[in-house]
């Protein structure tokens, strides 16, 4: 399946903070910039998250603001 | 000023296309990934966004998705 | 690939209309109901969408809020 | 009142999952499908949501992703 | 109808400004600050907005960021 | 740095409760009316975010809905 969300960032999974309603995941993408998801608990453990995941970290673009100094 | 986004990504504005009421703005990350970002046009042109311009793209974490093979 | 996004409903394109910058896509679900989506312009004509597609509305959990009588 | 969100789908709450500071509802659609709902906790309550209530899950159209084979 | 969105916040719409498949609508609340939306077109023809109206500005506590000097 | 985001509306905090993932921010702006944060409680923390902070509640314009009676 291919999906409309412009931003799919490959990084690797390197850790998951489990809530009790909402999960925390950090990725680390290959320049070493990290991104970090809070998505449901459920769908962490769904998708069996865990450090060392390679993953994508995807982001619709209306999504993303954009900062200048 | 800190703002509470977690993801905040340094990069290069590589195009910047104007709509009627959006614009699109294309931004390169050191590791040669891509990240698109809508935003309207009045925000485009208020930052001035041309290529070449070292920028931010800021997400929010709850708005990051994850995919898994 | 598995994504988080908790929300992916079937359904089928009923109409497709592009601006220059974003798109506004209409899709059916099989009750009836309709769901609209606001993508860019460039992923519509890169997913080629066009009505009669057979399609998933993927929305994230944390984007989706209630209403109550 | 009218809103602008475009997405207003009939459903019937399933389950609410109370968490320190958000909530995660389940809406089943007529058509069987379902929806998960991340709210906060006090908007949960505010609302007095539980399983049977009679609900819009209400979504806004520049939210809305599509997946297509 | 009762919605879960947390921020509901009075104002006076000050501006419509129609694209082709977008709007921007400036929205002026009672302290003299500024909102910003942008929603489809066809919702704002929809809901007949334009210069004057007394509205609500609706957002989801998710989609509020926080900026601290 | 300046941003995109559209909406910068200046408050203050009245109260911050933190969970085990997300926290939940409420802000009174000039005109009294509230506006409430669902953000990571790391954001929260990291930000040291207390009742009397002077902020910002930053909202990107595409997360802007309109409500009209």
């Amino acid at each position: 399946m291919q999906i409309s969300a412009r931003n799919q960032l490959k990084g690797k999974v390197t850790s998951v903070n489990l809530g009790s309603v909402m999960a925390e995941v950090v990725i680390a993408l290959p320049d070493g910039q990290e991104i970090v998801s809070a998505i449901t608990r459920n769908s962490a453990e769904s998708l069996n998250l865990k450090a060392g995941d390679e993953v994508l970290a995807i982001v619709k673009s209306t999504e993303v603001m954009i900062g200048k100094q």
